[in-house]
């Protein structure tokens, strides 16, 4: 049973064409209706089976979808909601793909008439340095989290419907609230990102040449796109601001106990990280 | 031509070990002495061929090397480097595998006669997570960068045989000045590991499953033996405390642009990081 008659995908980068190609390939929607600003991306999505069909108005490419989900980045997410459920028909369920949750739920507050498509934050954890629909991959979900992020006003079925889609396309599904979402992934994946970025910026680039693994598996993040970033951490400002200030206090211990020669000390604070680290696995 | 008759390495852990197997298996050294505590770990060295014969002496493991590699953490090469002096035959020449070359430099200082042998700083900037001889690899050094840290009273003739015997196992070899390589490397090696682990130890194990790549990537280092990161910490103290300030004012910048509202300044940010990163590639 495809759960999933038309699917259609606002935003054909890489996640929205592997969505695409993941759901068509898995069977876990009969069509898929791409929506874009960049036709020759979306000719390139149509051509690697992505999408079958492609428009650049939004609004007639989810006219008959059953399920939306919107893939543009988080600062776009909001509108590109509303304008989906002002112009679908009333059963379809909208998702995204944004890396942010709460800053949704407070665009869309009060904005979403009860005869309109439902709409459920989605965060799939899956992602890679390439960009662009012609690197979709119908595997880039396989086996990676998805966080669902329903709010106590979210329709119970269309979680369901969203769940359900996630997992066709291999992914595993945890249930959050969006704002606790969002303090997690400040720690997880904005602080990283930050961190890694900081690391770069302050490497001479006449020193690159004196790195070596460590250098390069830290900082590899920081080559992501600098406006996307921006719009995340702008989109999370007051959980990024919190662990980055956490951040800078651990720092600070580390200087703390390096320049009073407090050996015990700096042994105690790399033990804890390594304790944390190893629990990951490598 | 084997440019060395016996090879003393003194610390048989996976660098020793690698060194000893690659010198073998390249023809840098005809035979190979392993010096550690360990008598278990010194067999396995030797049953991995990385070793021929092996004691738990150092005076006795040297007294007929022509090349000694102390291999031991940071805070014991001095002391080992000044033990092998004393009891390796007089034309020998001694190197090292230390993260830290400055802290070697003042505790020889003046403690090395004219008529004993002479030692010359290397740093492999190689490694793995991988602990113990067991592990030794014989490529470990392959196309990685060796920096070797004359002062300006090292003999000229030692630095030479230095530099060749690492080009032999395969390395490309800089000379620099042992000062300037630890400020160079508490920037692009002592840094990223301290902030590697502070990410690591701000992060509250529940939300491990709530990662992806790009923590794994910035935080694996973290993984590493304490001990071994606090002495290197510790040796290179006043560079890696300047290291950590230049990089708490730097995430600074970040919330500060952040906090304001600065979202030209977030992206500056990030794509200053990002020129960086690029520079070196995946």
């Amino acid at each position: 049973m495809i759960p999933v008659e038309t699917l259609t995908v606002v935003g054909v980068g890489l996640i929205g064409g592997s969505v695409g190609l993941a759901a068509k390939t898995r069977g876990a929607a009969r069509r898929v209706v791409g929506v874009g600003r960049d036709e020759r991306n979306l000719a390139r999505a149509a051509a690697v089976g992505a999408i079958d069909t492609f428009t650049s108005d939004l609004s007639v490419g989810v006219a008959t979808a059953d399920l939306v989900v919107v893939c543009t980045p988080v600062d776009r997410v909001g509108a590109d909601v509303l304008a989906a459920a002002a112009a679908a028909p009333p059963r379809a369920v909208i998702t995204d793909a944004g890396s942010t949750k709460g800053n949704i739920v407070r665009e869309l507050a009060g904005k979403l008439p009860a005869d309109r498509p439902t709409f459920v934050g989605s965060h799939p954890l899956a992602g890679s340095e390439k960009k662009g629909a012609a690197h979709s991959r119908a595997d880039l979900f396989d086996d990676r989290l998805v966080i669902v992020t329903p709010t106590a006003e979210t329709d119970l079925e269309a979680v369901s419907l969203v769940e359900l889609f996630w997992q066709k396309l291999g992914a595993r599904v945890v249930r959050m609230d969006p704002f606790e979402h969002d303090r997690a992934l400040a720690v997880t994946s904005h602080l990283p990102h930050a961190a890694a970025s900081g690391l770069a910026g302050v490497t001479p680039p006449a020193w690159l040449g004196l790195t070596a693994g460590g250098f390069r598996d830290c900082t590899r993040i920081a080559s992501g796109d600098p406006q996307l970033w921006a719009a995340i951490f702008e989109a999370n400002r007051d959980a990024v601001t919190a662990a980055l200030d956490k951040f800078t206090d651990r720092m600070a211990g580390l200087r703390q106990a390096l320049t009073a020669g407090d050996t015990a000390g700096v042994i105690q604070w790399l033990t804890e990280a390594k304790q944390v680290r190893d629990a990951l696995g490598s």
